[in-house]
């Protein structure tokens, strides 16, 4: 099977290419260097080169797993220079660098609770001047007739406002797109993704959410906070923005992937907490995703970040809602108060609780199985930016009209009186009522959801809830995997609120008002089914609902709700946010090793022959080693300089390309003749301040003379590498690799003799498929 | 220094060498061979047995590490057999393992919450009994005079009751102490406590607490439901039980240290569970203390066996109180409904909880502080089980003394009507009117922190909540450390919520009611500035006071009182539990090695030399090292059988003493002159058989033939050990040893051979202290 496959990816474009800033080498990080026929290999790794143009059709292998994506690097390299910096560092220091950690924690949440404010605050004043513009109109023609004017002013006005927030994702930024929790998951994994945690994709990220809300597209803002706050995380802590071309000079001590990735765990716990007002369920969230290791220390911290950034929403939104001193607004959606006396619920609805559960998974399985093929359609067609923002034009131009026919067919008429809705539209219905559909269509998907969780026992008809139901279900669908920044929380509550409380009702109904169940209480079961049968996550969720919903009493029906969900939908198909993660064929580690693993061992699935470099190397072998764009590794074994015959070349130490890149860069070597000399002594903050973009070794101009120096490697690589011997079974190597987020694992034989390499795409290739054990191909996409 | 130390354990007396079917080996993992002598060893390996007497006084050095302890190994021997028999099992079989986990999960959670509430019910029912009684007494004798009679029946129906449960505790079961956490939080670290898991424990446990708590002393019954929890799931995981001698022959896949850790954290977190109705806090619990390495599936079990556990309790106990379909006893303490309305907080009471958090740190450093003088001294002088029993008699007279005569001294008499008190106390007050006193005193503490939080303003007056608060300090600080099973949170919650009460009526009073401090609400945070300062726990107290209260509004108000608690008290002195840890002088990891610790490395660390088997061995070297008391290693690398000059005697493998142990009971070996024949083969089964208490070498017989003969170690070994180099830092060491849970670390050299062996107290023994960088002695104590 030759994998001539090349996709789009969530950059959106291959024209990344030309952002060699973020290169540090393409490949994998240890690609075999001749010919890429290692044991484990398969036949899967010749790469072809396509022309770079847009083809009709692309072709798309889900059995890949792409080797553009780098790993990152959650093991210190612990070399000399780093050791003599914590060796020079006394216990004071210790303390403010700890105190600085709290602080950048303070100011994450912080940052991250105004960035929510800010978009909760235009969306409803954006969302209100439109929706009463429509309504405006409508009333006006419902009288005089032509109403199709009205519909054609909704879809325009949702068409345009999409169509800016399409373009500015789809020309500038295109990993802004969508929810960025897939990406946020692969970051924490320990995958890089180009450009994910930019300033410029914040901006993107922020005005495209608000425009997707705004444009009335079945999606939520809720999920696009977790990216935001991941991506001020990364900014604040390393003080400096590329973007911006600014660097404060603070918080140098943090610029190394591993002190990133804590932050950004932060930073992804305060989205979480501003989007929902579920503190503990953001800490719950980002641990679940991402902290491989638990350490109580960045977990306390993490809680902090997720606090302050609740509160933080909550002060400004309760002064800006007038009622400044009662903290009433804890997340962006707030579920409403469920009442402990009136909700309550019983031992027998346990049942019916996990009825409703496996009604979740299997709707959930369904709309993954759709986004499936539709994503599936996307990569193959729809891969143009103009293309993307066609497509996100007519998804709004739809949305308008589904929501409009389904408004004017309806005859569901509430009295107005005492009801809550923000903007009722009258239509047909009497004076005094309001059309009960529009309370669902005609109004951010946020309040929609509350109002199915609260509006008293016969605000909504059965056929209402139907058909609003099957409408609302294949619009989202549609709608996820859009060119927009958007999440898929909020329509999912909202498709499972509403058939929650439909069936709510028709329990009531058939068993003739013998179970009194309350129709907001299923509309918040409903709701959890629904929305964990599509995400399938476990205890985060769990508490992010109970958070919501403010009380605790719910915990328990929750919880048998979503893990029914997950089950039953893990039976026909994974989770949304695997899905998308597969299909862009990025090197994902799960948890564990597939459970049948144990027959292969380190030596099948390792990289081999590895490139080792020598104690002291010649520049121009560590130059041309360097600039070999066919294997492109990312960190070099280095042995003994000259092995004879009785001594062994055992493995002394491992260095990184980006390390080697920057002795070049300052020229640390000395002549072939001067050995003797003292070669230039470079420090930390010299890898530091090029950290996390080091030059392309094209960009370092090496002379012919230079090339016969020579260059002393060993106070600059890390001493003591993990290593593993060759007949350590896969799950062991996993768990050393999982465990520590390293990048890269030397195979070692019994002398210690270099044998192979074991990086994230060696262990992320074998999954666990129907048939048991499967091998992904590796491919250059 | 040399450490001729000998103190009581927590198995309470040295006659615990009797149950020698527990040892494997008393010294440490991998005491160095010769002397002792290695180069981070210190000189304080001496080792000088004491007569087996009770001494007078016990010398006690704090700056110890005691080598008595054992280490769990969460590292799979990965040996052929292990390999053969996960390579034999299928996708269907482990699908088959993992719903067998999910089964036991259940069967924890139902039988955690059932211990829950047959402790609840008992306690109601005997105390109910004593109080009656008492109460009675004292009416009558108001009337009549003569009221010492009272004092006197209820000083000696409590030290009565009080000697049962400690007589039990310290004759039977020592182990049984205390709350059990500290020792649950050593297992899950990783450190075998004898009998900590036992059937046996768990009798002694429960009725220890029903019996402490009966007797009135200043405790409460929820921590040690985490124990209780603990071996309920360590002992159905295993599907036997020592202690009844019956093997299951169930769930034998189970039968090892990393399965057996897996099922504890959960019924760790099923017991949290029970005891607050926190089922998320009972995960974040576990994993806080316990799981370093945080795995989806497992947090996800964790949380079933939690809620299963809070959803029996809250069915069984409605069921008994009567009220079946509501379920409203969630856990053994319930903190009552803080309804959102009235007690809301605002922005400018922030500081005001920040302040109380400072006082309960500060109070909370106080309590540890006396406690760790009085735990000193009762480790010196209070060491027989029969003075043990008199001193928790003593306590629990004074007990009843100290309440009788705060109640008989106090005039805060309250109307009777309206208020909710169990067993009012008229006394001197007149008729309709009850002794305000008597609600804190003379009742169970649980119904008095709940009465602090919810009676009606005015209840109590200030003199009667500082009287009560003076107390209560000291009797609870006394009780804590006695020989009885009992738990320190409801009294540290009862001290701060009797200053918080205070606190917040003063305020008031202070500002002449400009500041309208509910007093309940001040209670409540009084109650978690007080717990934090005593305990220093983080997310996990955070979310169980969070779910006590029922409402996730206090979520940040308590998070900012226990974090500022915790830094106060952590200013002067560590938590209760870490405190008593340290005395104990367990080998515990923390989360990281200590911050300066970059200056050592795995050559100073590491214990040298180690006694390394070949890979075919004669049977008569392997039983004289098992034999060899004065090491006692349990771990020995394995290197190839005949190096020649040219080969490098390379680490082939690892080999444990329960193995060896194993391998020569079932006679596995040849004849030297046969060794071509094939040596008996061992099923798995045969170790998981002879899992956890493998025999001691002495019970083996070996016959002088027999020592002649050859063993293969091959098939048995783990071929592929972790192992790190000589020049890997300490933190590295540290990091990879604590995130995969390890019990030998071998130490190579650039040739792979061995050098040295790292164990689990070779790391604990690296401390911060007050000046930097400090080194525990190691003694066999």
């Amino acid at each position: 099977m030759a994998n001539v496959a090349k996709k789009v990816s969530w950059s959106g474009r291959d024209r990344d290419d030309e952002d060699d800033d973020e290169e540090e080498g393409r490949a994998g990080e240890a690609t075999p260097l001749l010919n890429g026929t290692g044991p484990g290999a398969g036949g899967a790794r010749q790469e072809t080169e396509l022309p770079r143009q847009y083809p009709n059709e692309i072709p798309h292998n889900e059995k890949l797993l792409s080797l553009k994506y780098e790993s990152l690097d959650y093991d210190n390299s612990e070399n000399q220079l780093f050791l003599e910096e914590e060796r020079r560092i006394n216990h004071a220091a210790f303390r403010t660098v700890e105190i600085k950690r709290w602080v950048i924690c303070a100011m994450i949440g912080i940052l991250t609770g105004l960035v929510a404010c800010f978009i909760d605050i235009v969306v409803e004043n954006l969302a209100g001047l439109k929706y009463r513009v429509v309504k405006d109109n409508i009333d006006k023609f419902t009288e005089k007739g032509g109403l199709s004017f009205s519909l054609l002013l909704w879809a325009t006005l949702n068409a345009s406002v999409v169509m800016v927030g399409s373009v500015i994702v789809a020309f500038i930024e295109p990993v802004a797109a969508g929810s960025g929790i897939p990406q946020i998951k692969c970051y924490l994994n320990g995958v890089k993704i180009p450009h994910v945690v930019r300033l410029k994709t914040l901006v993107i990220k922020v005005c495209g959410v608000i425009l997707s809300v705004v444009g009335g597209l079945a999606v939520g803002k809720e999920g696009p906070m977790i990216h935001s706050g991941a991506v001020i995380a990364a900014g604040i802590s390393q003080g400096r923005s590329t973007s911006l071309k600014r660097d404060f000079k603070i918080f140098e001590y943090f610029r190394r992937d591993t002190e990133k990735r804590d932050f950004v765990s932060a930073g992804a716990a305060a989205g979480v907490s501003a989007a929902f007002g579920a503190p503990v369920g953001g800490v719950l969230f980002s641990l679940e995703e991402g902290a491989s290791f638990w350490n109580q220390f960045l977990t306390w911290r993490i809680f902090f970040a997720s606090m302050i950034s609740t509160f933080t929403l909550n002060s400004v939104l309760s002064v800006y809602h007038g009622n400044a001193w009662d903290l009433s607004s804890p997340g962006l959606i707030n579920f409403g108060r469920f009442d402990n006396e009136k909700m309550g619920y019983t031992i027998q609805e346990i049942p019916i609780f996990i009825f409703m559960g496996v009604v979740g998974g299997i709707l959930g399985a369904l709309f993954n199985a759709l986004n499936y093929w539709l994503t599936m359609f996307r990569i193959r067609y729809i891969h143009r930016p103009c293309l993307q923002v066609i497509e996100a034009m007519l998804v709004a131009a739809v949305t308008a009209a589904v929501g409009f026919v389904m408004i004017y067919c309806s005859r569901d008429c509430q009295p107005i009186q005492g009801s809550t809705v923000t903007y009722p539209l009258q239509l047909f219905c009497a004076d005094g009522e309001y059309n009960s559909m529009a309370t669902a269509f005609f109004n951010t998907p946020e309040k929609s959801v509350v109002n199915l969780f609260h509006d008293p026992p016969g605000s909504y008809n059965p056929m209402t809830l139907g058909m609003f139901t099957l409408m609302y279900f294949f619009l989202a669908c549609w709608t996820y995997g859009l060119t927009v920044s958007a999440g898929v929380f909020i329509p999912s509550l909202l498709i499972g609120a509403a058939w929650g409380r439909l069936f709510g009702i028709s329990l009531s109904y058939l068993t003739k008002g013998s179970i009194w169940a309350d129709p907001g209480k299923y509309a918040l079961m409903g709701a959890a089914a629904q929305l964990g049968g599509i995400v399938r996550m476990t205890l985060s969720l769990t508490v992010i609902m109970m958070e919501a919903t403010g009380n605790v009493t719910y915990g328990f029906p929750i919880m048998l709700v979503l893990m029914t969900a997950k089950i039953v939908g893990d039976y026909f198909v994974e989770g949304l946010y695997d899905m998308h993660i597969q299909l862009q064929s990025v090197p994902f580690l799960h948890w564990e090793a597939p459970v049948t693993s144990h027959s292969l061992t380190a030596r099948e699935v390792m990289s081999t022959p590895v490139t080792c470099l020598r104690r002291i190397e010649r520049v121009g072998t560590v130059v041309d080693i360097l600039s070999d764009t066919s294997s492109n590794h990312n960190g070099f074994p280095v042995v003994e300089s000259n092995p004879d015959a009785t001594q062994v070349a055992g493995l002394r130490g491992l260095i990184l390309r980006s390390q080697l890149i920057v002795l070049l860069k300052h020229k640390v070597f000395v002549e072939r003749a001067n050995l003797s000399l003292v070669q230039r002594r470079l420090k930390l903050k010299d890898f530091r301040d090029a950290y996390p973009r080091f030059p392309p070794i094209q960009s370092i101009h090496v002379s012919q003379d230079e090339r016969e120096c020579m260059i002393d490697l060993s106070e600059f690589m890390n001493p003591s590498p993990y290593t593993v011997p060759q007949e350590a079974s896969l799950p062991r190597v996993f768990k050393l690799f999982r465990a520590l987020g390293l990048r890269h694992l030397v195979v070692v034989d019994n002398r210690n003799e270099v044998v192979g390499m074991v990086t994230r795409k060696d262990l992320a290739r074998y999954r666990l498929g129907k048939e048991g054990l499967e091998e992904l191909s590796l491919a250059q996409t």
